[in-house]
């Protein structure tokens, strides 16, 4: 069985990358500066933010591979116009693939978009086929809130997004719904923003019909899906109120949760009340929790540890760790296959 | 033992209550019309609308008292400006005032305030004064997100609320935080703006050091704490990364959840992992979800049920139910004690 994270951000990107962005502000500030190289980074440099972090918790912790993208909370769509989130998404994406390459049995890619609050997304449909097409990434992240924190777009039901979701389709990939940091001071972002994003997109799909238009698109919800699955009864009968399908049909054949949820009960409920094929094993490491829980001794986001202690068939926890993003991610599949995995 | 429900609102009133806020609307469009007089109601259209609804499930479910408030969506504080929402909240806070009357032993009073966004809290703190020391009511709810979905309020640890909380301690009353309907598209009010406030809330409670400012401030959030108890390991590694205090005394002196979670493995997590003092019952009725569960033949929001169903002591179930409440709520605790209960 691989054990597959279908949730991991660069987050420990060198120096190089951040000095670009803060060039990027300084430009946006200023505009008689002149546009930013892209930024200079060695294999060696890359390597060595990787083995020490996210490669090291992925054999400490018994991870075989991890769908990884660029920093959520740095792609940031809110600063600066269209033109900034395009340069700045590009040599995230491509910093992405070279992690990809250099340790291609240890991480595949997923890419940010260019998205910017208010523009249609064609530039984004743009990179996304550049993504998959040319640098063989297998899914992206999409951000439900461009704006950070002040919610200026229309829902992911609305026809706005149609053109991200033909290209999914045309493409077979599937998009994690993932807001970037919050401009607004009543979110912090990965204590309430994140929280939040997921359960409003997973509230929007029941009020909508986006899965009759389009039956094979599929999202990952992070982190645990919100609050989606502590309320669950509350969901089923709101669908019910609203006239709704059951949320089986309605929504769970396009729907998935990750595991990103920081404590053993947390994760039971998850498992008790979510079908075993809507749920991806994820941590998202190193991520919004790094620290030690003292109630365990163990870190906070090891999540592999408390699918470990679920009571639960062992076919079932292997959906869990491995067969659902296979599925959900076919690109995966077939990048893991070519290599006899 | 009684069974104190925390968390009800008054969402069955009689027909001349939204005639009047449709003539306030209407004056709102068109300010050459006059200012509505304050609806007129009869004592038997109040029980009529009680008896049949509250009432019945009171006694259908085994509940005593419930701590009853104007309907939390009809607040809108986003519609009209500070005057229309003065007008709008003493008619609804005077109309709870008239249930209770009615139902001394069945119905304790909460207040809606008339916030509005942008404005200071000073008529806010008015109507509280007004609602606490002349109706005998117990407790209010505060709106955190007056615009209604775009969250242009401070947050609640910003000095902007102190003169509301400065008179909610000289008071003794705790509040319940409690968003209204949203005009954000992207947010259902009951599915997702509702449980994201919570989650908000909390979280700004971390971050800030309100506690420290009002050590007697008491806070109500409901819902079950939005997203809070199923990622419990979240906050407390997130409260451990911005070297916060632990929970249990930075932000759990103060702060409680409702039992609003509409299914036996929510009530099961919140019973788990939220110390049984912070944990106070309600269940909304009758409310956001108002159907039968088809997994159980029971109505979603019969919430008593699951805290029978708890495996946990009667002694801590009877602080669910009845002593938390007296003790968040000292003003409760008096008129009940006046009844000798």
């Amino acid at each position: 069985m691989l054990i597959i994270d279908c949730h991991g951000h660069y987050t420990t990107a060198p120096a190089a990358l951040q000095a670009y962005r803060d060039a990027q502000l300084a430009r946006i500030k200023n505009p008689s500066l002149p546009e930013p190289a892209a930024p200079v980074i060695s294999d060696g440099e890359i390597r060595d933010s990787i083995d020490q972090n996210q490669l090291k918790l992925q054999r400490l912790r018994g991870a075989d591979v991890t769908i990884f993208s660029p920093r959520a909370s740095a792609m940031a769509h809110h600063i600066g116009g269209e033109d900034v989130s395009v340069a700045w998404t590009r040599v995230c994406n491509d910093l992405i693939k070279r992690v990809v390459d250099l340790y291609p049995e240890n991480f595949v890619g997923v890419c940010q978009l260019p998205q910017s609050p208010g523009k249609p997304l064609a530039r984004s449909v743009e990179e996304l086929e550049r993504c998959v097409r040319e640098l063989g990434f297998v899914g992206l992240n999409l951000n439900p809130d461009p704006s950070g924190g002040h919610w200026t777009s229309p829902p992911l039901t609305d026809r706005y997004w149609y053109p991200i979701y033909e290209k999914m389709v045309e493409l077979d990939v599937p998009a994690m719904i993932h807001v970037s940091s919050s401009c607004n001071a009543n979110f912090h972002a990965t204590g309430a923003h994140y929280l939040n994003a997921d359960t409003t997109a997973f509230m929007q799909f029941i009020e909508g019909d986006l899965f009759r238009d389009f039956p094979n698109l599929r999202f990952v919800i992070p982190h645990g899906g919100g609050a989606v699955p502590y309320h669950w009864g509350r969901y089923r009968g709101l669908a019910d109120m609203l006239k709704r399908p059951p949320l089986a049909r309605h929504v769970m054949q396009n729907v998935y949760f990750d595991t990103c949820v920081y404590h053993q009960p947390g994760i039971d409920l998850l498992a008790k009340v979510i079908d075993v094929e809507n749920i991806l094993f994820g941590s998202e490491m190193v991520g919004a929790v790094r620290g030690i829980d003292p109630e365990t001794g163990h870190y906070f986001d090891d999540t592999k540890r408390y699918i470990d202690a679920l009571a639960m068939p062992a076919d079932k926890k292997h959906q869990i760790f491995e067969l659902n993003a296979r599925r959900v991610f076919p690109r995966l599949d077939r990048i893991l296959k070519a290599q006899n995995r």
